[in-house]
């Protein structure tokens, strides 16, 4: 599996994906659209892979779209036939940040930003699907996207207020402004700052807590039953969900491993793969429309 | 009224639970799902109640299920049939924990979380539909179910990201880490931590200051529109409710005293009886599966 | 165009409207509703408008509902023939509350409310679908609706618990506290706490700011969709609706400019109109109630 914009690489059951077009501040592109797509499948499907770390090359993560194209580059989002845009929605090509960001979003696997730099654009917005975000003390966000005449995206008008609450989301939206790592965790963007340094150590730490202690069906039937519930009318479509997954987990050889290495105060050894689809039952995100595929 | 695994008060309009296994550290049992089920509808009933405190015998809240049953305790949920299994979902029996936290979601009283110790697993999720949560010091909160090979439950994928946030919610589930009140408040989990030992006047404080200055049934009818409001598409939805609600209530008594009152800085005496139902046309939940009673 | 109970000002791109019954603390009338709806309406079509502030005369903010008329007074809510109800709502009057509220919910730019005092009742409910809410030190909160025997209203039950977050939302309408600037920044009610004399020129730096920098198109998009988005069930939804609009303006004068500009490094001077009616193809709340016009 080979990438032309990106790093894939996994060790200790923990993939971490790398932004590298570092001459251009890893600057975003159809390909890299394409290729970050192809990532995240390739690590949904590893049953070798527990937790996924995204992180950039160089001094920053992502310092937006490629603006090589000059003022045009906005005008045809339909550029560039090799990777192919992936669907249209009501008969316009697809933004290229949610061909990005999406599947993201529907991993079946915990994903952890590690901000090492400006993330600006599509370099901000990327990250929202992403459960957790540590920024390096050098880390600059900007949602500048009313700056340069247009609107946001990678389906960041959808996470950016749950993440942060509808009043910064505007506020950072509607002024384009740029600002800081401390903005940014005071505002709830980011979960930590830490020195640039103990960046990546911070975040493939937190990726071992997962991938040591915890059932990776457990973490899957979770992770989406926690995200598709923001868009649940009522804690009774929750009951009705969990009752079926906690039941057949339940059943499960994790469950029974999982009781017994604590009985034993010993750590847990599960077993049980992903296998393909959804998992325990939980149904994927709610009513998709049927001309954008998840 | 008796209960096994509980205790049940009311003295000065505040009914107190509190969990009662104090040797097993309040470990959650069916039992026990049932008897806080009855609880809480015994304080929605009685006219004389207008503010339920929650809280744990002993040094712990609540430990998390019973894990006397060793490996098997999640195999079989539909264990124990006195009481018996509520209903069913989907053909699956109900996760035990929505039998025990539902009722508190559906109350019309507003319901406060004195948590005086770890609180675990269910002894986690079960506050989360409660309104406030206050911990003492020497409490201690985990999502731990990933560890147990088992997937969250109680509802709390619905509640656990509108309490906390999508992203901290994740992280908790996914490592299962157990933490202290600290990092509790730091998240938004709980409101405030205060010493072990003012921990119930703190609870009963707040009871008593909503039993003191406000119109019970003003108080149910915006209980119940903050919290469905949260599955609820637009803005406008709630002016419909609010509308109907607000042209009840200001005909009524509780808005004739409670204007008068504040006119004559006096302390207002507020008589209207909830009754059965729900209150001031506010119209419950939206859309519970019909095979998923509240 | 000329009202009685407020000031309606434009200077540099920016409207100010000043609640303006200063001997009453600015206390809210079925003529203040119908005139703060004017005042949005003429602040969403004026194309020299780029955004708007919302502030009080004299010492308060808003004090609440004018009870003046004693103990009845929220008995008939559809007195005041002059100016008229604007509908109603399952045959009951609609709620004067939403109809000075809801269109600033609608406005295609953004709100800032500059609180200058207390802020009660309905002077507390009006502000939260505004974008920014900025508190001077001597500002004072009060959802004090259950003391006074009624519920909240001004759609306050669908944007309170976005705002601040579901216990912080309940803790504050049931006890109907009244509360400072410092607990409203704590509970995130407001972005900022600033001296009194500096609160207006701080609303209008963080106007000056939206509207030197930005496009009005892209801004007015965005902000319609971060709002709006609340209420969409999956991250899908704004993916095809942010498809379309990127596409829209991404063809458009203010994105080859803003592009330009950018990589010219000079600052931007956009020129596309709002026109009437959505903007960007991004449709407008989902599913208002036929009967309650937005």
């Amino acid at each position: 599996m080979t990438f032309e914009q990106l790093r894939y690489e996994v060790a200790g059951r923990v993939a971490t994906i790398t932004l590298s077009r570092p001459d251009r501040l890893n600057a975003f592109t159809p390909v890299m659209a394409a290729e970050l797509a192809r990532a995240a499948a390739a690590a949904d499907a590893d049953e070798g892979v527990r937790v996924v770390v995204v992180t950039g090359e160089g001094r920053a993560f992502c310092a937006g779209a490629d603006l090589g194209a000059g003022s045009g580059t906005f005008a045809d989002r339909d550029r560039g036939g090799d990777p192919p845009v992936q669907g249209t929605v009501d008969g316009v090509a697809r933004d290229w940040g949610g061909v990005a960001s999406l599947p993201f979003a529907a991993l079946r696997k915990p994903v952890i930003a590690a901000v090492n730099g400006p993330a600006v654009g599509i370099g901000a917005t990327m990250v929202l699907p992403m459960d957790v975000r540590i920024a390096a003390g050098s880390a600059r966000f900007g949602f500048v996207f009313a700056r340069r005449g247009i609107t946001p995206e990678a389906a960041s008008t959808w996470f950016l207020p749950r993440v942060v609450g509808i009043s910064r989301a505007v506020e950072w939206v509607a002024t384009g402004r740029v600002f800081g790592a401390d903005e940014a965790l005071r505002g709830g963007l980011v979960s930590r700052v830490v020195p640039d340094a103990d960046l990546l150590p911070a975040a493939l730490d937190l990726a071992r807590e997962i991938a040591d202690n915890t059932s990776g069906v457990a973490v899957a039937a979770a992770r989406q039953m926690l995200w598709s519930m923001l868009g649940a009318p009522s804690p009774w479509d929750a009951h009705r969900v969990e009752s079926r997954a906690l039941a057949e987990l339940g059943r499960g050889p994790d469950a029974a491993e999982g009781v017994a290495a604590f009985l034993a105060k010993r750590a847990p050894a599960f077993t049980t793969p992903l296998g393909e689809g959804p998992v325990a039952g939980v149904p994927p995100w709610p009513q998709p429309p049927d001309d954008v595929a998840p």
